[in-house]
Formats: structure tokens, C-alpha cells, sequence
């Protein structure tokens, strides 16, 4: 069905209201999203981490290649896998020699919008994220740089690379310069969606029943953490204002959140809010994946956080609203390199 | 340098021999060549198992898709990565809970071309490789059929799928369609290279240093095992004909191929002789992955099949050959599908 006749099906339920009366009542929706939300920007470059070719095409070669960790086996694309836009499957993923995560892989798209890194925030940016997972226990393995480097320098396809990305250094071949050449590459994956195409004037970007659901999204007080280019993403929230979270998840075990990184009480149970961006695509859902559902997590979201119980109908527009967030995949992100043939085969 | 630069070059070296000889001897070994090998077929369809666009659309999204296996954190592009030619960098690659392979990763791409799958041929062909690896404790770790086809049946992108590819069948989630699909998908994956050009006449398509490299590969021997449409992968012969392998190889355990298999004395250390299509693109080599490097696996073949010791510039022009059969790589292999979402939540 198309969307304008989902739009003439909507009128005809809301039969009461004028014909002119809903068209400014949509104009209003527009005008209220528009001061709530931003459009995406077309990259995620910072003055002090910068997008040039040659750092991307290195940082996409890096970002594929499994070489980088102990055995040689997981790379940064096994948990952000292109096929789930940038994420897995499970409620926490599985690292180097089956060591388990603590938590649940957040997507790198559009993660360059957000204000940190990580649920907790303990890393400061994508490029302190990738330098502390090359020599993470469970990421990567490596026991420190020389290990990670001594690896890449016996691949002949890198040294160029590396020289082409990083041309002033004389030994650009270091973990600081990986973390900003994947950054680079991960600054670059954007993924405008319609609801983009909305926040530009486009009302019929958006399915009458989409609408509808942006409309309880922002009256139901969702908007007062998910706000902005990355419709969340911008500060740290507590999981469970209202009520305990694990009551409505299920979680097991319970995580303190920020509280064990800052040691403050105040941060008990207090998560980064997260960007909402493609959350239809990439279950499960919260800190520790415990829910496996897109209308369950609005459900328990707005139980746990605003104290109201959505009904059906909302918990469908609200999805549809959500929905309109997916974006297409990046091309750099959808086709994988092909990476500088070397075997990594033990010392005879 | 363009390749008429280096023919060029060739001539000038080679100053005694007249030009008009040199072209005569270039279309002898290009009539010897299309006499000992076939260009690749458009695809690898055959009469049992054709391929469709159904059928395909579905085989390539279950290829990519790590919810087939039991922790749902590999699929057969963990192993067959789009980014290393189908194959990993690993001599044996790692299964799921850290389980490891007995033999390396062969690549995907073309392996419809060869009699047999798997080192020591106990694959009948790609649909019966798909099929068993489903249960395999060290490929899936799924204990049976309904264990596999309960986590697909979850998730509800699937249904249609599996509609559109067997539409005959009322029920056609099945261990033995998902193979058929799969299978499908990977016929379709053939990587025309330079050396097809060439064999379609095109004498330009391969440097003069690779026209002499195939000479010595005819001349030398190798073309004994490896020849056809595959380079390879049309007979069954024993790894050290004139020398046990691993003397060479340095290979540890040593292996005894065929022969554990079909408990056949004639088939000890005898193994699939492997195409040779995209070689320069997939070390490391060999059924244990025990040598690094394509011109030392060239030296090795050599000194323990033919009992030939090759002087480095034979080995140059021999892997300069190799190198020409490197095609691109499929756009549908290079390119991961977006999966239907859907999560793996342990029921709470």
C-alpha cells in the first residue's frame, strides 16, 4: 500500500476533525519535530579527528580485518556486523577465545553523533573506544601495541597504507594511528533515513500512522531523553526512573551502570541514553539485550521511565515511528574490502 | 607500469630470439593452454541443483546469517570471508566455542568447479557440505535439525523466503532446502580473472612474466594435477609423490588424508588436489595451512611432487602466472545482504 493512501485511510478513521483543521495540526508535528530533532549531518568529522580518503580506505581495511586480534579470528565487523546494521544478534556478544562482554554491542552507525562512548560512557570517543579494545581482554586479546603492530607490519599490503593515511610520520604504523584511521572510517557512516527526509519538510516521508507515532512519542515525554541528530545519544539517564528496570526486563544480572565507573551513588543504574537511530534493525534491545522486541522495549521504557502504560495502538505507532529511523546501509559498510592477503601462521 | 611495458621489457632481454619466433612460440602456449584449460562458466548450475533468484536471495542471506550456529555468533562467512577471497588467514580455522578445525578453510568462490568437496573429498558436493556442516559440532554446534530450523523459524523475515525459494512445499523450512539455497547461492560465485581472457585469446591479458610463468608451469609438471576449468580440483593425488610432504612443510600432526576416510592403504596422504583459482589471494596453503606464502608453496609443490628444485626466477614467473588467476570478486559475495532482524534471547 502506498503511503498516501495509508494517509486518506487515517482521515477517514478521524472523521470528525476537518480536512484543514488536520493539515495545520500536521504542520504543527512538523514544527515541533523540527525544534526536537536534527537532521543527519553528512559525516561525523571533528576538527580534531578529520575524514581524508586515505584514512578511510586504511581504517575500512582495519575495521574488516580479523588479523588485528589474538587468534586472528574476530574483527571489529564480527560484533558490528554490516548484515545488522553494525551490531549483532545476542544480548551480550562473544569476544576473543569465547570471553564474554559484559554488555550489548551498540551499533557504529551514526555513533559519531553521540556524546561518549559506550553504555556506561567510559570511553570519551570512537577513536578512545578502538584504541582501548585493540588491546582489551575480550575485544582483541593482544597483550599490547607491539603485538597488534608486529602483526600488521608482517602484512606487505599495510605499509602503504598506513604511509598514504598518516604521510608526515616517519613510523605512522601505531595503535593511536589505527584508532583514527577506523574512526575516520566509522565517521563516515551515516545513514540518513525518513524520518531525515521529514525534518526537511517531507510531511509525506512519514505514514499517517508513523506520524501519529512521533506525535505519542513526544507527548508521552520519550523526547525529553531521545532528542537531537541521534534521537537519543546526547546524556546519561537513569534505567528506571519510576521503577526498578530489571522488574520489567527480566535483567539478570542487575548492572549498576555508571555508578561502577564513577563510584558516585548519584549514577546508580545510569546509562547513556541511546540513540534510536535504525533500533529497528538491531535487537535486542537495553544495556544487557534482555528484550528481544522493539514494541516490547517501548513498552518497558515507557513503564519504567514515565510511569504510563501504553496501549496497543500506541505501542504500533510509536514502532511505525521508529521504524521511519532505519536508514539504508553505507555502501562502504554493506561491501567489505578486500584486505592485503597474509597468513598468520605460527613461527616454525 | 602498463603491461605493454613490460612485454616491451621481455623482448629486450630476450634480444637473440626474433620477434617473429617469440610470437609464434606466444600462440603455441596459448593453444597449449586453451587445450589443458576451460574458462569459467557463467555459473555452476547443474540439472540437480539449479539455480534460482529465490533460491539465492535466500542461500546468500542464511550464508551471512550467524543465528544457524549454536551461539549464534558464526555463519559460513565467519570462515568463507568475502574479505580474504572466501577463505580466512588462519592454517585451521577456529569453530564455534573455540572448537578447532581439523583442515584449512578451502574458498567458496568457484568450489562448484571442483569433483569433490573438502581435502579429502568426503563432500560430495556444496549442497551435501552445507548439509552436514548444519549439525557439526565444530562448523554449527547444533545438535540436530529441530534445533536449527526452531531459531530460523523465530524469526519472521524468514517465512517468505523460504516460500519464494521452494514454493511447492508446504513446509519448506528444512535442514535439506537451507543446503539446496546455499548451495545455489555459491554457484553462482565464479571469479572470471586475466587468466580467462587470456584463454579466450586475448595474449595481452597476461604479462610476459606470466605467459612465462604458465610455460614453466606446463613444461615443469604442475599441470599434471592442476588443469581444467578449476586450475585444479578435478582428481584426487597423493601429497608427496617423490618426498614425504611434511619434510617440507614442516607439517604437525601429519595427516593421512584420504585414507582415514576410506581406510584404504592406496589413499594414505592422498588429498583433493586444490584449485588453484585466487591462490595469490587465500595463504595460507595447503590442507594444514602450513606454508605462508604462494612462492613457497609454488618451491614445495614442486620439489615434493615433481622432485624439481626451481631457481627463484622460475618461482617469480610461476607465482606471476598464479596471480592471473585472480578475478574480482562477486558483487553478491563482496556485498553482505541486510538480514531479516530478529534476535536470540535465552527464554528468561
Amino acid at each position: 500500500m502506498g503511503k498516501t493512501h495509508l494517509y486518506v485511510a487515517s482521515i477517514a478513521v478521524n472523521i470528525a476533525i476537518p480536512l484543514a483543521a488536520l493539515a495545520a495540526e500536521d504542520a504543527e508535528l512538523l514544527k515541533q519535530a523540527q525544534e526536537l530533532f536534527q537532521p543527519l549531518p553528512k559525516d561525523m568529522a571533528t576538527p580534531e579527528f578529520p575524514i581524508t580518503k586515505e584514512r578511510v580506505e586504511l581504517g575500512r581495511s582495519l575495521f574488516f580485518d580479523p588479523r588485528l586480534t589474538i587468534d586472528a579470528n574476530m574483527s571489529c565487523s564480527t560484533c558490528h556486523q554490516p548484515a545488522f546494521y553494525g551490531t549483532d544478534v545476542l544480548p551480550k556478544a562473544i569476544g576473543v577465545k569465547q570471553r564474554p562482554h559484559p554488555r550489548h554491542v551498540p551499533t557504529i552507525l551514526n555513533a559519531g553523533t553521540s556524546f561518549v562512548i559506550h553504555w556506561r560512557g567510559d570511553r570519551t570517543n570512537l577513536e578512545d573506544q578502538v584504541f582501548q579494545a585493540l588491546t582489551s581482554p575480550i575485544t582483541s586479546g593482544q597483550p599490547d601495541e607491539k603485538a597488534v603492530i608486529d602483526r600488521l607490519a608482517r602484512i606487505p599490503g599495510y605499509t602503504p597504507l598506513f604511509k598514504a593515511a598518516f604521510p608526515d610520520e616517519p613510523q605512522p604504523m601505531t595503535l593511536r594511528n589505527i584508532a583514527k584511521a577506523v574512526g575516520a572510517y566509522e565517521r563516515t557512516l551515516v545513514t540518513p533515513s525518513p524520518f531525515d527526509a521529514y525534518l526537511a519538510g517531507s510531511q509525506e516521508a512519514l505514514s499517517a500512522g508513523a506520524r501519529a507515532g512521533l506525535a505519542k512519542f513526544i507527548n508521552t515525554g520519550c523526547v525529553t531523553c531521545h532528542n537531537g541528530v541521534g534521537v537519543g545519544g546526547g546524556i546519561y539517564q537513569k534505567f528506571g526512573v519510576v521503577e526498578d528496570y530489571w522488574k520489567a526486563t527480566g535483567s539478570e544480572p542487575i548492572d549498576k551502570g555508571r555508578a561502577d565507573v564513577t563510584k558516585d551513588p548519584a549514577d546508580l543504574y545510569v546509562f547513556r541514553v541511546a540513540s534510536l537511530r535504525n533500533v529497528a534493525m538491531t535487537p535486542p534491545y537495553f544495556h544487557d539485550g534482555s528484550v528481544a522486541t522493539l514494541a516490547e522495549a517501548v513498552k518497558v521504557m515507557a513503564r519504567v521511565q514515565l510511569g504510563v502504560a501504553l496501549d496497543e495502538t500506541d505501542v504500533r505507532e510509536i514502532v511505525a515511528f521508529l521504524e521511519s529511523l532505519t536508514g539504508e546501509l553505507p555502501a562502504d559498510f554493506a561491501t567489505v574490502p578486500s584486505l592485503p592477503p597474509g597468513a598468520v601462521v605460527p613461527a616454525k
